[in-house]
Formats: structure tokens, sequence, C-alpha cells
């Protein structure tokens, strides 16, 4: 027998600019153009981002291929999506030099990320989100993938993009469930990592809801700063990007037992509030600190409780099948003050006993 | 507006091993047990390699989940097949601990390869080769992907394995075609690389072509370092290990003018006679060394001229749409001495023009 070895050299390091403005859409394309001038370009984006006439205004009457997801959402985040719109690049005769440019919300840029991935073994990809929570977090940090018919973003791939664009501006045209519930990431990151941005949230609450871009810029921008430092930590989730999932383990149990009625960021919200009360019986929080959080969810139209059709006893359950679960109980990312997350022999996301997460369910 | 930027450290080097041997089929599954005691396993084949006993002497009667692909082959080469493998494997259970075993030929590795890359955002995969070409080439490098319904392997990614086990053994039931077929691409890293190593596979072809393992494994072990070296110096293909693309350029519009009649090694070792009358042409080849690459492919009952009905212009044609062509015609590798590529200005794939390449193709 003969043995012999393979030496895989690492990747270099890299980086992306994230621009934020109002109304800055009509004139990304030129930017593109200018950075990507030899390369062929693909839009990918969905039919409730043309219809609010977002593709319009990127394009500016270019003739760009494109491909509109269609139905808009959750429905159509799947692998038979992913081999159509492959195959439809194939069609525009395109090569390794494209670049694919994602235009709207989480679906869409999930889905465009991954297909800019896998085509041609890797192209590069541009995410200019169009809704609250893609403005947030799903455009930045390089997650991409779809749902398999079991479970959420059970396929994709780690893939980052070469620039991100976001418009406050368009987040205009956004439903009101909507845009409010993709606040709930904004409210996650100031509680994991910044006390002052908590603050500015609380103290704005009137202007974000009103949509004013001058305080939205900096809502995207503390977000993306926020965001950005957390991956550029810990890329590929292997400890510290796990506080990202702050009220995600209990939210995303919830979520699975509502059917998937709830939105994600509603589901966070209740998530945030169980980690709270966990926060309590651990000895870690106190009651004043819940009010506060909630106060702000609650202004945002969010629930703070597990509504009384969903039993408590399957969320525990849907825990005990979450994807991030190690021996069929998954970790807990905590604080232990606004703005500072609970570390535990350099672990940020923790072991909790089953007791002391269904004593906190009992209370929410 | 405002701007932030978002850095991606570098990824880590890793390694992985090949161990190469006779019949050592029955013990790899204890080892991949021991390197991966608490991962779930999946197992991805083909109805050949099952057929063949393959499958049965992997597994030794243990239970494994696993997904036999069929029909074998091209055909299955889809999108269609990763989205089938990756449901089958939720429907398994696995996690992100999760170790995929490839067991089989070119098509099986490519598509477990790929599975296991988008899997929960990617798992580790083990290629266990069964045929000549993955042996010799698709097994280690990383390259995985399936083809587009109009060309070849359009969709994949760079993932490389985890552990690669060579039993030559498993050659022996393979059909005599593809066998022979496979081994041009042993003939083309000769070539390439070591002059040694061509003057032992014309020293032993009787050797070869009789199975004979204890030769089967020499020439395993010389084409994993000599691919092995090239895929460490440029792991992504940007320069170097474009020389693993000898006889490939002329060959793969050979193969796709053939409605791919035509076996892969077969076309490339068309594409590596062609590439002997370019160097001829340029003054860096001669026609005793043709004659010599001539013999020896002969000797494998390999075409060693373009069947009468394909017509050159269609073949010059198809390699202005070559995927890896720059302003609609590709580069060439060539080499200067049997072991050593021609550079120009420190490509290792050079610009011809072509009206060389179709005179070549005039005296093929």
């Amino acid at each position: 027998m003969q043995e012999l070895t393979v030496k895989v050299p690492p990747t270099k390091a890299c980086e992306y600019k994230i621009e934020i403005g109002t109304d800055i859409l009509g004139s990304v394309w030129p930017k593109i153009e200018t950075a990507f001038e030899k390369s062929g370009k693909f839009v990918i984006t969905d039919a409730n981002v043309e219809m609010a006439g977002h593709l319009e205004k990127l394009l500016q009457g270019r003739k760009i291929p494109n491909f509109v997801i269609s139905p808009a959402g959750e429905k159509s985040k799947n692998m038979s999506t992913i081999g159509v719109i492959l195959e439809a690049m194939e069609k525009a005769y395109l090569g390794r030099d494209t670049v694919v440019v994602a235009l709207g919300g989480g679906v869409v840029g999930d889905i465009a990320g991954f297909a800019a991935a896998v085509f041609k073994r890797g192209v590069a990809v541009i995410q200019i989100p169009t809704t609250t929570v893609a403005q947030a977090d799903s455009a930045i940090g390089g997650k991409t993938g779809v749902d398999s018919t079991l479970s959420k973003n059970a396929f994709g791939v780690f893939w980052h993009p070469s620039a991100v664009y976001i418009d406050v501006a368009t987040l205009k045209t956004l439903d009101d469930r909507q845009y409010r519930a993709g606040l709930v990431e904004s409210v996650k990151h100031a509680l994991i990592a910044d006390e002052g941005y908590f603050e500015f949230l609380e103290g704005n609450l009137d202007a974000i809801l009103q949509r004013r871009c001058e305080i939205l810029e900096k809502v995207a921008y503390n977000n993306c700063r926020i965001k950005a430092q957390v991956v550029e930590n810990d890329p590929t989730e292997k400890n510290q990007r796990r506080i990202l999932n702050y009220g995600h383990t209990i939210g995303h149990a919830v979520e699975s037992e509502s059917g998937f009625e709830l939105l994600h960021g509603e589901v966070v919200a209740i998530g945030i509030v169980a980690a709270g009360l966990i926060e309590i019986e651990m000895g870690i929080g106190d009651c004043g600190r819940l009010e506060r959080v909630k106060k702000i969810l609650t202004a945002l139209g969010m629930p703070t409780a597990i509504p009384p059709k969903i039993s408590k006893k399957n969320v525990m359950d849907s825990m005990r099948r979450d994807k991030k679960a190690i021996n069929k109980w998954p970790r807990f990312v905590l604080i232990d003050r606004i703005g500072s997350v609970h570390r535990q022999e350099g672990q940020w996301a923790i072991e909790l006993g089953q007791e002391v997460v269904e004593k906190a369910l009992d209370k929410l």
C-alpha cells in the first residue's frame, strides 16, 4: 500500500464595500459597469420587487438578462428554482467572468448568492437588499441557501458578495408587517453588541416607523458595522458568529410550530423575550431590562409571547430537532447586559439544561 | 452616503491523504469510522458499481443510508439528481457533521462532491474512485459539478475531499473500452510532467492492459503524485493547473461534435495528437516524438485522428464556444519535450492563432 498527502493551500483574504444611501438605486448600475466592465451581467429579483418598480429603477431601460422569481417568497426558495436560474444563465451565454446582481429581500439574496456560487464553479455576486431584514442581516455575511422540504436553509454554501448597495428608499414600498418584523434584527444587533445603538433605536422609534431615510441610513450603517465585525471574526460560524442567533433558537422552534404563519422577525421577537426570561432565571438578567426590551418590541408591533394555539411542549420538541443541535439539544446565546453577550469558558453559545428553558417558556 | 468595508479572512490551509492499494476496499470502512466516529455517514454510488459488488464489499453488511444513481453515467449528471440526493440526505436526518462517501467513477465523484459541498453549507466527502479515469484524475483536486443542458460541468464548486482511497482491484470489473480510455489521463500526466513515468508506461503496457495490480498501483501513485503537485500550486486554476487540460481543448470540441458518442479519454487522445501536430507547426515538436506518443495511444486502442463523419470546421466552431475561451478563442497547452510544458511569458496555457490550429486539424 502506498500513501500520498495532498496539501490544499489557504485562500487569500479579501474584502468588499457596503454603500448606504437614499435614492441611490438609479446610480448603482454605472458603478457595477465600471467595476465589472468586461463581465456578463445577470440580475435576479422577484415579482414583488419588479412590481414595486425597483428593477426598472436599477436598469433604467438597459437590456440586461434577468430572472424574476415568481411567486416571490419562501415558496420559491428551493433547489428547483436554483436549477431553473442556472439554466437561464447558461442560455444567456454567460461565462466564468459573470457578475450576478441580487435585487430584493432575503429570499432573492439567498437564492442569487447560491446560484452565483455554483455557476461555472463560482462567479461574483452583488447584493442590493430592498427589505429591512435583508438590509440588516442577510445581504451581509456570505450565507446563501435554499430550503429542503423538511428544513430552512438546508442546502447552500458560504459565498461572499463582491459589493453591497443599500438604498434605504427602497424600504418605502415594503408592506407594513414585513417592514416592522425586519427591524427586529436591528434590535438584536443592539442587544448583542452596542448599548448606545439600543438607545438610538429607542430614541428614534417614531422616525424609524415613519421610514425617515436619514434615520434609516444610520440604522443600516449600525447593523452592517455590527454584523461585519462578527462575520470578520468568524466567517464560517465556528464560535463567535453564533451570537447572531440571539433569540433565534426558541424563535425558530416557534416559527416551525406556527407552520410559518408568523414572520421570521416576529418569532425572533418572541425568542428574544424568552432569552430575557432565561437570563433572569440564570441570575444574569433582571425584570427592568426585560421590560425595556419588551417595550421596544411592542412598539414595533411584535408579539412578545407564544400564541395560545402553539403548544409549548411542541416548541421544546422542535428545539430538539434544531439543525445546530448537538446530542439533540441546541446551545443558547444569552446577554449579561444590553450590548454584551454572556460567555462561558470562551463559548459564545452556551449549554443550558432543558428544565431552565422549560421554566422560561412557562412564564412566556 | 456612508461606506463600510467588510474583511473576509483567508481560509486555513489543509491536507488530505490518498491511500493506494490492492483489495483494500473491504478494510476502508473501519478507517472511515475511526476518522469520523461521531459523524453521520451517507454513501453515494451508481447502479453499475453496485452491480459489480463494490458497494457490498465496502459496507460488508453494515446498514448505512445510501443513494444509488440510476441510470449510471452522464445522463444522471444534472441538477435534478443533486436535488434528489440532498433530499435523501435530509430524510436520513443527517446534520452538519455528515461525511459523504463517493464510491464510483468520475460521474459519481463529481455528483457526490457537489452534494457534500452544498449540504448544510458543506460537509466532508471521501472519494473512493473505481475507474481508471477517476483514479487518475477526477477523484483528486476538488473539482465537483454537474452538466447543464448545454455544456459539461457547467455548475459546481471547488470542494476538496477529506481522504481518497484507491483500490486498483476495483478496476477489474470495468468494461474494456472504459478501462482503456481512462488510461489516456495517465499518458497525459506523463507528457506534461515526467518523462520517466512515460517510459514506465511504454515499458509496462502489457501488464497495464492485463490489469496487473502491482503495476496499476504504481500507475495510480504516479498519477496522484503529478496531479497533487499541480493542484497544490494552483488549486482554483488561475494558471498552472491549466496544464491538466493538455489535449483537452481540441478534445472537448471533438467530444461535443461527436454528440458524446466518443468517450472522454478517446477524444483526449485525439486532442493530444492534435497538440503534437501544433507543436511541430510551432517548431517545438518533431515527428519522432509524435510517433512515440501515437504508438502508446494506439496500443491503448485509442483513435488518433478525427473520425471522418465529424466536420473539422464544426470542431473549430465548437472551440470558439469553449467555456475557458477569452474573446471566443481558448488558450492551448503545449509541451516542448515529453515531461515539460511549453511556457510563454509565465503562462502555462498560451495564445495561438486560429490558422495554426486549423493547419494542424487539416493534418489530423
